[in-house]
């Protein structure tokens, strides 16, 4: 049994913010805010009725290997609370347009989670969200535009990642994320994606942190419809999967090993 | 030419912390700071007459390579003001007992620095230093034990950090650093230590964080001779050569690429 | 279910070379061999009555994950036939005294089915055998010795392989080897080694291939008690339940795409 | 000073083979090698009247910092002698069509001289060479087609083969490279490239083989002029920098180490 927590903004959804967030906010977005943000909802809702991420909930929810909970930022703790964190063994994040208003304490607190063995699945524009920025020591920069073609590539065909995947997947309309991705590393590039405007773009890409491990995914546009496409549902059930945690790391302590394991081997008289 | 800066903590040996850093101490340490770094400074000065980095100063300034500025978190700005490091091409860092008193703004300002380029060769108990931690996304525990024999090995004799370095090197002294090192999979392990103890360490490793280069070098506890060893010092000079930047990144911002490459290239009428 | 076969060279254990074996060894040997092997198979057996794998074989037995082949070097096709490697999941490897005896199309036939999705678990003195080196592509040199104690320390304690493992397991005695390791950077590096001569060592040791996964482990010298150890054992298993393929590869052309995808793409009339 | 030999096959540009190369090919080929080569050799001097490696020969010699040596596959030892590759730093390697021709010991000698710190470039269709599968262990399979637009894009900016390399170079036509590549990991992922006939690729890799490092390139049709493109040429000109080795390893053999670090620490009486 693996314990998905889905978390997200869910604010452009709603088409508001609560008084919290909105005093959080930086003052040139206040009074934007309530002009887009009922635009966006009316947007987001044509492609995803019931929210962003209630497709892939409902994906998730049709295996009976997951118990999934849906959680988000306008709730208490802004959705993240230490005790719903401990009982997650994968935590899929969506964040955009409020990424900055999430406080530290609330990011440190999905840190500590990963590092001590729990999966994260940054999902989209994610990518600048302050949790992921903070594990992985990189500002995840990149080149965008909205409204490419995309298509996905398989480049690690063996990867526990890819199964059931084909060579490549279409998406007839994605946000166009490019290179250069200021990321470290990937200890595997699973997918790379071509888009119609001319980029590329490592857009799975896997990490460790302590006893967690990630995994990037680059599509899920807000307005696009990729959370339906069969195969976009089934990576990020595979990327649940492999991220699930093995073991859990119990102490962040330095450890002061005043006898030593030679200490302890020699005869005693 | 390559401009370095030595920073480091220089409160033990100065045996007194200053006003501002008195105030962001926690409680408990207040009381003993005034009885402990007085101690600590006589043992430091016995190996250090000068200051733990003085001799590391002195080897760095022969080589007409290299200019050095040293500099220390008693210094205004925590020694680590925008104007220095926008004029360092190799931070070398060395920090312990006051690694929580350095304010974040002055963690990050290190770490964007490293991201647009500056090399970065953390020392020693730096491995808990803001910086790292915040570059690595990782909580860089270890076990550790004082006054073990270390002998470090070179892992990876290709490797430019290990040029003119023996197969392995005798440290008659050290501090004890043993595995599990919470750090993220280095780009190279280019050594890894012994200890009588019984314990293992990657104590020479390398990684990438934008366009910047880190170095991590475990030898060189206060109180042990390790900064008077040549190899030690040669390896130090050979990490700043190898971290030095190829070019700075100038801007963090994620463009907004309206009119795509292949806009560009398609013909107009 | 994973189909597990344990190849070795029985060599030693049998005290004798069959004819076709003996006319590949190099002159040298030829005459030190009669004499040679009776001594050793009776210090193998010694340690390990019923042949070094035996022990490995009957705990992988009693899992019921697991099916469990033995072959080894005598036997027709150097036991490494086609038909069985194409019936296998996980190919445990053995070798060491006669590893240039194996000619190269039977090592070929590791590599190409590793290739294509086959675990390989490659043990002790394998970091010769040509399947390690030919997959590798570097040398496999060490530094050895026999006889020293030895502790496995876990230096990444959240990864599958260390499942069930504690902070470090003692080895009272065991052949040292010791780094440079001239392997190519492991994809992870799961244990590291200390020897009680003063040496270290990447012990356990993680790369892809296509779509096989590789994971060597270094304890297993045939006078050595290790394979009776419980936690090698467990190590072990965990290796051979990571190592399993996700899917297999089936061809190995370059296919030539006249017809792109884009071309799929456009509106045909 | 850094001794580079540019080594590629030259039969398409001289339209014939030597005798020795036509009794190894297989029998299929003889026959229309005669007619092809001719008609390939026209192709390829209407881009490179000189041959194809003569634009970046010219480009080379120019730096006072290179001495620049060009060889052959239709030369004694087909130009890859060990006397050859002991005064060679870096080897720039470009083979196609006769791949399979060049003899299993002709190739080892590379990947000893590789492993032993000598720096290789392979370029373009050398991703199935015999030295860069042997170094690499993977097939280098990859879909391919002729006569695409290829956009370079630079993703890892801060890496020293990118020295004066804009975000991204255009090739008007070059031979379609795509994903999956069969290779493993890279060190790093310095270029990914963008066709337009819908595919991409990682264009730009590098390893680490013992002492020796390797960049792929992935730009240089024969027929296409990309080595007439002055960023192509700088790119080359730094990897062949990058590549150089640091010392050179003397020997391959395992040392076996009787009188350990330990017992040499150890006080005599």
């Amino acid at each position: 049994m693996i314990r998905v927590t889905i978390w997200y903004e869910y604010v452009q959804e709603a088409g508001y913010v609560t008084p919290e967030l909105e005093a959080a906010l930086p003052e040139e977005w206040k009074a934007r805010m309530h002009e887009w943000l009922p635009q966006n909802s009316e947007r987001i809702r044509r492609a995803y009725p019931n929210g962003l991420m209630e497709s892939l909930a409902k994906y998730l929810r049709k295996n009976p290997e997951f118990t999934v909970t849906m959680t988000n930022l306008m709730m208490p703790d802004y959705g993240l609370s230490d005790e719903l964190l401990d009982n997650t063994d994968v935590l899929i994040y969506w964040s955009h347009v409020l990424q900055t208003v999430l406080p530290d304490e609330a990011a440190y607190r999905v840190v500590k989670h990963v590092q001590a063995g729990m999966g994260f699945v940054p999902l989209h524009s994610a990518h600048q969200s302050k949790p992921f920025m903070y594990l992985l020591g990189t500002t995840g920069t990149l080149r965008w535009r909205e409204g490419d073609f995309c298509r996905v590539w398989t480049a690690a065909p063996g990867h526990p990642i890819t199964e059931g995947i084909p060579e490549y997947i279409e998406l007839s309309e994605e946000e166009m994320y490019g290179e250069p991705f200021d990321i470290p590393k990937p200890d595997d590039t699973v997918f790379i994606s071509w888009f119609s405007g001319g980029e590329v773009f490592r857009s799975g890409c896997t990490w460790t942190r302590g006893y967690g491990r990630i995994f990037y995914f680059q599509p899920g546009h807000e307005t696009s419809p990729s959370y339906h496409n069969p195969y976009i549902l089934r990576i990020i059930e595979n990327g649940v999967r492999w991220a699930a945690p093995v073991r859990m790391r119990e102490s962040f302590e330095c450890p002061h090993i005043v006898y030593s394991p030679e200490d302890a081997r020699r005869p005693k008289n």
